[in-house]
């Protein structure tokens, strides 16, 4: 099986470095890692360190595709659009083709429409729910999946080709996620606007009110552990945070309202109101354990 | 040298179990740690695994205080304040008494108006910035505090014996701890309220907001490591919010103002002014690094 990986970003790079760590080096010998980035950099230091088997520059796109069976499309949401459109027509036949990003909803839609529908492949949206607050090729770790999330879109009208779902989930597994959840896109936006986009920008918001930039050495873990993900990819997060936008503002005007209440139980001194809202906090938060 | 500790929870167990290790283990091998419970269960733990040599029960204070050369008051704020005013009297001449409390405002009005300063001792008033979220000694340990921060609090007047401070802060270094912040109760009141108590508030609203208890099927560990600590001591915790009050609330608008300043980027998708804002975001957080 030839896998080819599209963009060696943090993502790619690590969705390669699995690849190859447990599918490789098990259950498919043969298999070969190709990987296609604008970066010549990022597929020198893939191609040298025996990560990939070889490297393919933007203007090798078709060739790439003509070969591969297993497309990993690991580029930012609007770029991975724009690839699918123009691609549709170059994947080789029977392909699985995928890809990671955070919103499902345009996607959803320009396959509902068929404008990015693959002739005869197989395109499986799905989402890594892992990864690493720096960027490129040079942060990427195969150990990020391990024991992870995995989400796949599930349309509604149910899979294309539930064979080529099958071979798909086979290949997640062995990259180390252990669950995988299928969802509708709108479902995935409104789960991943709360768990992922939400808690971004609450950590970046509480990062821009420290004022203090020495506050760390008042720091004693709590701080540090909730605004970790504020070293945040701006560019990235921006067009997330934008194309999930009327869920992402629901969620954060629904956290305003919890905020808001612990705010008037702490105001008001309500020791009685408070400490019992911070048992149900413990209890849902343990019961969240798994 | 003997230890004291006073309440064998999960920080004084792991103040016993640091001394235990770092100390009586390397510079003070004749050292021995005394603790003092009301769980009976605590202290039998601590005996039969040799963190410490001798328990005693509530009832036999006085005898503990008597023969203690440095102690650790490891109860909750209002609890530290009433067993200092209880038993100021009681100190061994030349003892050094530090407390752990997670607020100071009323230990540092009452030790100014001599309430709670003891006869022949030294009070030197502390809060070590770190701990777990469970609780009870089965939850205690030593490595707890390895590279953590350490605040005192300094006396607008200065210390009123130097020598003593210099004594404690080579059994905290002996700890494990790294860094060493003094600062006046005001100062470490407002920075706490930051970076332990608005932590705190904000993932037990992240928490109250999820609706979804199986929410975590679609979490990449932002949601996670941003609502471990509100697996939340509901009691603790009230206690504290509360005797912050006023500096916590603050905290909370400023945090608020910041996070409807995101939401307002977002929902009038000014993508410039929000990647500007993230990228100000990241800079500084990755300041804050150490």
């Amino acid at each position: 099986m030839i896998y080819a990986i599209i963009g060696l970003g943090i993502m790619g790079g690590s969705v390669a470095k699995a690849i190859r760590s447990n599918i490789i080096g098990h259950e498919d010998p043969d298999g070969k890692i190709f990987a296609l980035d604008k970066n010549n950099e990022s597929l020198f230091a893939a191609l040298t360190s025996g990560i990939i088997d070889r490297a393919f520059t933007p203007s090798e796109t078709k060739d790439l595709l003509g070969q591969a069976d297993m497309i990993f499309i690991c580029l930012y949401p609007a770029a991975t659009l724009d690839f699918l459109r123009e691609h549709k027509g170059d994947f080789k036949d029977g392909a699985i083709i995928t890809d990671i990003s955070g919103v499902k909803h345009d996607l959803a839609a320009a396959l509902d429409k068929d404008e990015i529908r693959p002739a005869n492949a197989h395109l499986i949206l799905g989402h890594p729910m892992a990864g690493g607050e720096k960027e490129g090729f040079a942060a990427s770790k195969g150990e990020y999946f391990l024991n992870h999330n995995y989400i796949l879109i599930k349309p509604k009208g149910g899979y294309e080709d539930e064979a080529a779902v099958e071979i798909f989930r086979k290949i997640i597994r062995g990259m180390g996620f252990t669950r995988i959840t299928e969802v509708d896109a709108d479902t995935h936006d409104n789960k991943i606007g709360f768990t992922s986009q939400l808690c971004h920008v609450v950590a970046s918001a509480m990062v821009e009110s420290a004022g203090d930039p020495e506050i760390t050495s008042f720091g004693g873990g709590s701080f540090e552990d909730l605004t970790r993900i504020a070293m945040i990819n701006a560019p990235l997060w921006t067009e997330l945070f934008l194309a999930n936008r009327e869920k992402l503002v629901a969620h954060i005007e629904n956290f305003e309202s919890q905020l808001d209440n612990l705010k008037k139980l702490i105001e008001t001194q309500d020791a009685n109101g408070l400490q019992s809202l911070l048992a149900d906090v413990r209890q849902k938060r343990i019961a969240m354990q798994r």
